[in-house]
């Protein structure tokens, strides 16, 4: 990679977040500056809560890069209070039916709600979520572009199988946070009509490579893939293309990732993960512990490359930033 | 009043919650109990921050019956804090215009969010404001009954006259809150579509009496009288309605009403009030102070009851309730 570079990230949340951060402490030794990232968001896990427009991975994002994200939960900020959400106990009885009308199963700080709030406001006045999202960016004073993958809002649905054997579909949040990802689902769907922005379709087809984050691939990776023209768009420049696997020894670091590639189908493994960028992606970053697979990686079409991939502390992701960097043409 | 009496009081915010603080208290003494009390609520000041639905008036008289209100503030939960209204200083400038899209000037505590995210979410899935007040009341084990004037928005937008002479309307809370009711007024206009709700017809035609609480005859009580049907509802039975006036001595206790009074073309005194009131209530309930008064307020066609209306103490507030039940046929 010669010149100036510009790349352009596909994200989901926390494992993206860990690698931007690592990618920001790189650039310095590559020729890259900040403002030439732009991280393209996943905002299928959005939602409305109490009349509240929450984007979850936008805002991970943003709180990892502003170094406010608090390091023990991995989610929300640090220096928390929970006031709001505690006083909602008073109201958990009192709907007709007996249930929470404004649950307290996803907690929001009381610093965290400003974020909200801010959201709210401007997209009550009309601002895209794209102009939102870069004033957030601008208000915690992040140095790399951030855009939603849509303007629009898709739903990632969750049909989970009850203890019973029937299914219900419920929204990702449902599954996530309340029911804690400890159900088994029977699939996936991503609900409404939604284009890809034209930020993020700027970023993908102009920048001069792109990385898959290590993601979920199928809830947040897979909602800005099911996008219009995002697989044919990427295809189209697959030798610019690199991913990072976000399973590790069969494992997710975090979340339900691996049970469910088991659930819907897929290996849990670096091969199953190749198996599902393939087509989309010339590269995949695996971690050291998977070097065995590497033939079968490549079996699948794709470059392998090992490194180290479990970003538990900011020299690992930096590493593995430099390494991913390396592996761009 | 003999046998099984009840009440509506027509009210807006902190002074008809002192004085319903003391008509509570006051029960024991009469042939009442608490639930016999209906306030039929000012909605004219509910705005929506930041997507919370927001009822000022009501949740005033909340907090207040629930003696959860701050006493130094007046408003607002005591023991609160502001961590998430804070939280929003980092969002102020932002804005393409530079102005603040969720501003601070309307202070949410942190506490005090729950009923807003309870009432928001709640409305959100079609529950209407008398539902959902009533679910809040019960959360805060309210023994009265408090029924919105409405169920349907009606907005109190306030022409104010800037200093260059022009006029600008703006809302109730822009007026109340972000200038400090410190700008004179041209003129103030109901803006909305709104029925009175059935609930507050039901109380203000079957109660054994009305009151009108001490509050602000335009804004507080103007946005109930406003409603199709009320002033008729109320004339008609005349003889059963007593106000109280909230000028004393030529001055509003609380609030822009002596001022607000005179830019509208009323007299700012106990004389005014009855003029205003005259139409709608037999007799009008002022202070010591204003005794002189007595025999002018007799010619607008009221009767005139002379008492301590200064809730000052909880002791006069329920001996205001006494004086005022006993004034009722």
């Amino acid at each position: 990679m010669t010149g100036r570079s510009s790349i352009a990230v596909v994200c989901g949340g926390v494992g993206a977040a860990r690698f931007l951060r690592g990618l920001i402490d790189a650039v310095d030794d590559r020729s890259l500056t900040a403002d030439s990232i732009t991280a393209v968001v996943n905002t299928g896990d959005d939602c409305t809560l109490h009349g509240l427009s929450i984007s979850p991975d936008l805002d991970t994002i943003t709180y990892t890069l502003a170094g406010a994200i608090d390091p023990e939960r991995g989610w929300g900020l640090v220096d928390e209070t929970w006031r709001a959400m505690e006083s909602l106990e008073r109201f958990e009885t009192v709907r007709p039916d007996g249930s929470a009308a404004a649950p307290r199963w996803f907690n929001l700080g009381d610093r965290d709600l400003a974020t909200h709030f801010y959201r709210t406001a401007r997209l009550a006045e009309g601002a895209t979520l794209t102009e939102v999202t870069d004033e957030i960016r601008r208000a915690w004073s992040i140095p790399i572009d951030m855009v939603p993958m849509s303007n629009d809002r898709l739903s990632t649905m969750v049909t989970i199988i009850e203890p019973d054997g029937s299914h219900r579909e419920i929204s990702f949040q449902d599954y996530f946070v309340r029911l804690r990802h400890g159900v088994p689902v029977a699939s996936i769907r991503f609900d409404g009509d939604a284009e890809l922005s034209d930020p993020a379709r700027r970023a993908l087809t102009g920048a001069t490579s792109v990385v898959i984050a290590p993601s979920n691939p199928l809830v947040s990776i897979g909602p800005i893939r099911s996008l219009a023209g995002v697989d044919d768009l990427l295809a189209a420049r697959r030798d610019r293309v690199v991913a990072i696997s976000p399973i590790v020894g069969g494992a997710a670091l975090k979340g339900p990732a691996d049970r469910m590639l088991v659930e819907l189908g897929h290996e849990p493994s670096v091969v199953g993960v190749a198996r599902l960028y393939s087509p989309i992606a010339s590269t995949l970053v695996i971690d050291t512990v998977d070097a065995q697979h590497a033939a079968e990686i490549e079996a699948t079409g794709m470059r392998c490359v090992i490194t180290d991939t479990v970003m538990s502390t900011p020299q690992v992701a930096r590493q593995l930033a430099l390494d991913t960097l390396a592996a761009l043409p």
